[in-house]
């Protein structure tokens, strides 16, 4: 065993260039911002330490080669990307490695990887909810509840599926774009529910048995939507995806469900939208600007469901990713999620 | 063909216990309170007749043998029950029976049938919708909507299934109280999302692979759940089912969910518990009186969700119903859904 963990420890050395004597062991840092069952993920030839990531990194832990962050302070970040001059990996346990990547660690020697794929459960949870809240307008009946008053119009006999409506997830035409783990993820229970699943994303082709087609589709698939959701990711060329000439193309009754970026809707032309009653509505997790200024017109603009970045945020899994990462680090192999 | 429609007219006639010439066709009255596929019901030795639910039975359908009721005015029913001699099968697509019973139909000459079947999949969304307004506090964050605000504290990184809340779907205690066909219809979308399920009904057994227990297990029940559904009819049996002893048992961050009947649940005592914070939450679609009175204390009481009997109200394979029913009445077999 001892012969095992020298050479994983060699191999690790080798890795990441460096030549510790066998008693200097290497330092993985990883944030009490969440609970992690860290016993989980010891066996490796390094030490363990917790840290704050609200608070600089402490001098005797600025030496260490491995930082997995979660929720870290931008001023965190900032000191630990100008003082860990050992730093040579950051497991991100967040969906993107924006924060990460705006705090100036020098990519060209710091391997950083995100935590994609931790949060598909809970963000597609949150995306059914938002559905449901929309087909079944929750939203509405809060406004009545609120005033005492009982919304006779949204119960009791009601039309099955009515034309021209998105009242129930079932036999309803829903379109995911983006489609990934989350998408993934979410799929059965609509299917359950009883919706026909489309998917858009970059590569096309059947994907966990539904068709995905290329954005080039989208003037064929929108106007055959009850709901679109959007899962994409925040990188420039997701900007205002969702713009005023696709949106024209959704039927009036359709709702938009955003639980991927905010930059990938353009808000105003939605509110143009809304106001105008050429949408049916629209459930957003996130925002181009968050939290949404006091100044936004989608707190005020009809049939808008505003939910806090509320849809992630709780990663799960998390160790057996940081696991699976730091054994490929020591076979030399290349690691998941690799930005 | 004719031979045969001319023997399946002689069982009914038999059935009825009427003895009609070929001439006088028998007749079936179909509500116009719901879209009907007329042409799916066609094929039997009958007439059929459409018919305004809110205003009396015209005078040239009053001898009719066979009543579909859906959404029936109370002075509609009353009406037809007085005045409808040669009536002997009601068959009404709501859930339950209520309607029909209250309005004096003669039970002694009439086979009465419910709709209870119809509704499986529209009161499973909703109560699976209501679950996740509850967990994902969409509720919450509409308060805050309405006022401008950002619920910050409902967004961003959260701990991911915290002990003593219910935060998500996945891995929550989710006990179903009246475990028949919408419970059965609504245990596959929890199972995906990661829930434990249990049941409760008159008779314990295993359906659909879900464990039920007989009410008497209750007291060991009730203290390990997340959630529980109430999905009881509306008979004397069931009045306050969950009363405040009950409520007692269950953990301080249980919700309960009601899609069944108002009566079950004693609302006073749910009131005390939610506004001394010794229950999580109630998901409301029925009431003991609806519309929710303006006195109600349910409306300004913490965690309260009122939904205004929205779940069901919309029937779902109602001709096929129908026509089994009819089949079965022509060969002289036991209807289906007989009270």
């Amino acid at each position: 065993m001892r012969a095992t963990a020298t050479h994983f420890l060699k191999a690790l050395n080798s890795h990441l260039g460096r030549h510790h004597s066998n008693s200097t062991a290497m330092k993985l840092l990883y944030p009490t911002s969440l609970k992690l069952d860290v016993q989980s993920i010891e066996g490796f030839p390094l030490t363990l330490h917790a840290y704050d990531v609200k608070t600089p990194i402490p001098d005797d832990l600025i030496d260490a080669e491995v930082l997995v962050t979660w929720a870290n302070a931008a001023s965190n970040l900032k000191d630990a990307a100008g003082r860990m001059k050992n730093l040579r990996w950051i497991q991100s346990l967040a969906a993107g490695p924006n924060d990460v990547l705006s705090a100036g660690f020098d990519a060209s020697k710091i391997t950083i990887t995100t935590g994609s794929g931790l949060h598909d459960r809970t963000v597609a949870e949150h995306a059914l909810g938002l559905l449901l809240n929309a087909a079944r307008r929750f939203f509405e009946m809060r406004d009545y509840q609120l005033q005492g008053k009982w919304p006779g119009h949204l119960g009791g006999p009601q039309p099955d599926r009515p034309a021209g409506k998105f009242t129930t997830l079932r036999d309803a035409r829903v379109l995911i774009w983006g489609f990934g783990n989350i998408a993934k993820t979410l799929t059965p229970s609509l299917v359950g529910l009883g919706s026909t699943i489309k998917g858009v994303a970059r590569h096309p082709g059947v994907r966990n048995g539904i068709e995905v087609y290329s954005e080039d589709k989208l003037p064929e698939l929108l106007p055959e939507t009850d709901a679109l959701v959007m899962i994409l990711p925040g990188d420039p060329s997701t900007k205002h995806a969702l713009n005023a000439e696709r949106m024209r193309m959704l039927p009036k009754h359709a709702w938009v469900v955003n639980v991927g970026r905010g930059t990938s809707i353009d808000e105003d032309a939605l509110v143009d939208a809304l106001e105008a009653g050429t949408i049916g509505g629209a459930a957003l997790d996130v925002f181009e600007t968050e939290p949404l200024p006091e100044s936004s017109r989608l707190w005020k603009a009809p049939n808008v469901i505003v939910s806090p970045h509320a849809a992630g945020g709780r990663p799960q899994g998390s160790e057996a990713l940081i696991v699976e990462n730091l054994r490929k680090l020591l076979a030399g192999q290349q690691l998941r999620n690799v930005i």
